[in-house]
């Protein structure tokens, strides 16, 4: 049904019209001698082409940089031309009132260097010569393109970085940025990539470059002069990096094994196929060779797999040594071009430098490709890390009684983790109270951005698995609070405990806790109560524990228990814990746990 | 340290010389218009190279055919020569007192049509013409090679296959035998393949085949006139096909990041790498030009690609309703070219029809290739599958009260699905009292390949996840015995139990059991037993249930209950049952639970 007030044959007039933005190409000041090189190497001149969006503040201290990844460009957001049909390749997320808002952030993104789109690079005229550079081009590094990016920044005035976010290669600057100007940047986002290329994705490049130069038409990279391109060789070398990007679930519903309708029309060989997605490989190689330089590709391609914090710094652990930024990293569940693991590795090597440092996983059949796709998630945990508000005061629901015991219990000014943190409040009130630092850990991506909009370093992890990435001794203490009875291995859990830490706190409810007993004596049945609010078949709850249980476990390990509090919020509890009958009266307890001495 | 016997200088005579095969080239017998491809068109003459060990038995029952994967060949085991220094592709597992035994068994093998190893194919003479064939040859599909290769049989006397096996692109041609000759093959094995190719791994192939044909030395498939090959075309696909046989991190640890040490080396190029990823992807590709023809590798692919039972018969269940034979379908946990979840698919259309599946799947981090690699568990497995002894008894440990109580609540002759089924003991002793049949379900490896020894079909499946892939209505009843209490969610696992059959037979301990009420009400502490072996931290057994609590699940969810046994193994308990007080002396129970009438 049409509404009244809308006349038929009248055109619609936009409600909004396009926000134009300009790409610029500026003149790097470089020394006379040129800008030096990683290599050694110097580039007399460097054009640099970028764009930028909002404003810079009085205080210079809201500028955020926007790294590309391997194909990308300059061109992050809004429209170019009134006549573009789209807009720049992150503008889901960059602009006025989105998660990297630009009613708030001075925004800047540049072609980097060795590109094809604005920026010095091979497709350019080296001055010395008067010639196009071809091969000739020197091989360039993540280094060197952040330095230009840092030059180019200071020649915009800006002192430092309020964040730095890339995802893909772009991620590698931002991780870049981070460890080689620590001073120069506040927060750093670095989405699906790693502190190194894994060798199967290596692997791909190598093959792909291969393509480039067997192509004849590549002539040693002096084709430009030739007016031709190695059209082949890069479309088979974008082929094979398209199905990286993807993952097989992905593949499976964009092609399944669907085959083209039009059976009739002439295969390019006997041994093509009609399936779609052979159509599909060779429509984006045959898009990509229009667009990009098959000697930037090279150049770009190799300056990825060079890239390697472990190897520069000689550990993981060494490379973030000097970093001072809080980091968000994100990876993505179907990525197998830049897996989980490796951005696992790094936030374990931020937690050993006990670093601030976030983390979630962006669920996604889309495979590499999400970060340019699942805008939703990731523009809510940018969002949530970008804008850490400072955090008034805690709901009413939360347990004061709870948090007071345990800040009791904690060191003030300790470094601590919290397991199974929720929204992070218990962090929050200890912060304020005790003046800790530390990290939450929660399953629930929800979660993590409650901590992190209060300004709390959050990591998705799961309990049961997760601890292990965590470093001996990383913290001063563990918060283990309300959790240890949903884990299938609770022992394992404790012990993860008093490795990642001298001393924990464990909370737990008291399956021995007088009422509970009594139902099953008399009801025969299993109790269900506010405290274990669980029928049977879906309780969390899988390891019932008492108090009693808990004192045996861990004499039986040789953990040693410091104080123990005993919780009743019921006067007959609390009459049972003042006589004593402390596993009969309590309805949870929070037990410190301690290494036994090695010297007693 | 030397033992004694052993006098220095004195050369070691080995003790077992190598035995030696013949790989044999037979014209296969074709009607005079020569043998009709599936495609229509005829080959007027075929060559067959082939291996055969062991000896056929008097009831011509005892064959086993091997069938290759895309670059394999004929030669399977043993040497062909004294001075060969590997033996044939699959020896480990293919021998006398292997699990593909040559004493027990007639073995033969061999090249496939297409190939370039002997059996005709592009690099063949066309007896029409004179010349060779190039690309001139007919597109020849999977139907057409197991054609040739039971053309071949049928000359040597074999009537019918004991067993046909294969991985890769030989479990396809498995399973294309299994369902176009269902009568000539009594047991089917399929490992690390599928009913067709994802598109993932086609859009591989699309690019490999791209990379043969884009080789100017490939001259449309006449190279073999000019005497050239498209060495750097074949060598760039085969480099893409091995990272594809891989697993990310078995190159982890084969390659890491490392580089050649031989840092002197002059780089074919700019764009190269010193890693050693690298020079292992060059000599891996330049090793394959020197053994495989392009043109074959051209034919064979497509071959692969265009293999589809899906499509071929409408659907995966239609693919497998003719077909007879056992199967045993094994995928490995590491393969993403054939992932674990196409080998299900195959289960699951498998079980809808009734047939007799097992299934297990191999734990490796070698990728694709672990078939090749993990000999261990593949033969283990094979030979369960392989020699399924008549089973006389049941051990003595084996609670026969139980079983008699179940065999009771089961009617002859049904079809049972048994969940948890350990090694296939209860299964086995309903198969001898009540004529049933049925597959059975368990997590450990073990116990699947007790159950194949057995003859009883297995699958290798996770409870609490793996049940979804059964469909509806596959059973006439489910077994979940001493299963339940494990599980997560143990609602979901009943619903599953009715919608797989219209009844089920679900065994638990009972947590109401009169000792384990006063234990925890009495010392407030969870009760350990022989029954509840288990400490609370560690017990598998994590949502405890009552006769009271599992009867008022089945009420409020509509879950018919049928007939209730109540198990005590103690006179107490005993009385108490006697007496009325069930939930009291019962120390587990026996349920037979259904679907809700619909008319009711």
């Amino acid at each position: 049904m049409m509404s009244a007030g809308v006349r038929r044959g009248v055109p619609r007039i936009p409600t909004m019209s396009k926000t134009i933005t300009t790409l610029h190409v500026v003149d790097l000041q470089v020394p006379a001698e040129g800008l030096r090189l990683a290599s050694g190497e110097y580039l007399p001149a460097v054009q640099v082409a970028y764009e930028a969006y909002g404003e810079l503040n009085q205080t210079r201290d809201n500028a955020i940089y926007i790294c590309h990844a391997l194909t990308g460009d300059a061109h992050a957001a809004f429209y170019n031309d009134e006549s573009d049909t789209e807009p720049g390749w992150w503008d889901p997320i960059i602009g006025p009132g989105k998660p990297i808002d630009t009613d708030r952030y001075f925004v800047v993104c540049a072609n980097i260097l060795g590109g094809c789109k604005g920026t010095t690079g091979p497709g350019s005229t080296d001055p010395r010569t008067g010639k196009l550079y071809g091969a000739d081009f020197p091989l360039v590094t993540i280094k060197d393109v952040v330095n230009v990016q840092k030059r180019l920044l200071e020649q915009l005035g800006v002192p430092g970085l309020y964040c730095v976010i890339g995802g893909s290669m772009g991620g590698m600057q931002a991780l870049e940025w981070s460890v080689a100007h620590p001073d120069f940047v506040r927060k750093c986002i670095c989405i699906a990539s790693a502190a190194n290329l894994s060798p199967q994705a290596l692997a791909f490049d190598i093959v792909g470059r291969q393509e480039i130069e067997s192509d004849p038409d590549w002539r040693d990279g002096r084709y430009y002069e030739k007016d031709t391109t190695p059209a082949k060789g890069l479309s088979r070398a974008r082929q094979i990096g398209h199905i990286t990007y993807l993952s097989s679930k992905s593949m499976n519903s964009k092609f399944g094994r669907e085959q083209k309708e039009d059976t009739e029309s002439i295969q390019p060989s006997k041994f093509s196929t009609n399936f779609q997605v052979e159509s599909y490989l060779n429509y984006q190689g045959n898009k990509f060779v229009k667009r990009f330089d098959a000697n930037s590709y090279l150049y770009i391609s190799r300056m990825m797999d060079m890239f390697d914090l472990v190897n520069e710094y000689g550990s993981m652990a060494a490379a973030f040594e000097r970093s001072k930024c809080h980091y968000l990293l994100i990876s993505i569940s179907s990525d197998w071009l830049f897996p989980m693991a490796q951005m696992l590795e790094i936030v374990s090597a931020l937690i050993e430098n006990r670093k601030e440092v976030s983390y979630f996983q962006l669920n996604s059949q889309s495979g590499h490709d999400a970060f340019l796709i699942e805008y939703d998630v990731l523009g809510k945990g940018v969002e949530a890390f970008l804008h850490d508000e400072v955090f008034e005061r805690l709901p009413e629901s939360v347990n004061r009684m709870d948090f007071d015991l345990i800040s009791g219990m904690i060191d003030d000014g300790t470094h601590i983790l919290d397991v199974g943190s929720g929204g992070g409040e218990l962090m929050w009130a200890l912060r304020a109270m005790k003046q800790i630092s530390g990290i939450c850990i929660d399953l629930d991506f929800d979660k993590i951005c409650e901590c992190m909009h209060k300004g709390l370093p959050a990591i998705q992890l799961d309990a049961e698995t997760g601890l292990e990435l965590i470093p001996d001794d990383a913290f001063d203490g563990v918060l283990l609070n309300q959790t240890i009875q949903q884990l299938r291995s609770a022992l394992q859990s404790i012990k993860q405990v008093i490795r990642i830490a001298a001393a924990g706190v464990v909370g737990f409810p008291n399956f021995a806790y007088y009422p509970y007993r009594f139902e099953l004596f008399l009801k025969g049945q299993l109790p269900v109560s506010r405290s274990l609010p669980y029928e049977w078949y879906n309780t969390p709850n899988i390891h019932l524990v008492t108090i009693k249980d808990f004192r045996e476990l861990c004499r039986r390990h040789d953990i040693v228990i410091g104080e123990i509090e005993y919780v009743s919020e019921n006067l007959f509890g609390k009459i049972l814990i003042a006589f004593g009958f402390v596993n009969l009266g309590s309805e949870r307890s929070l037990v410190k746990i301690c290494r036994p001495n090695p010297n007693t």
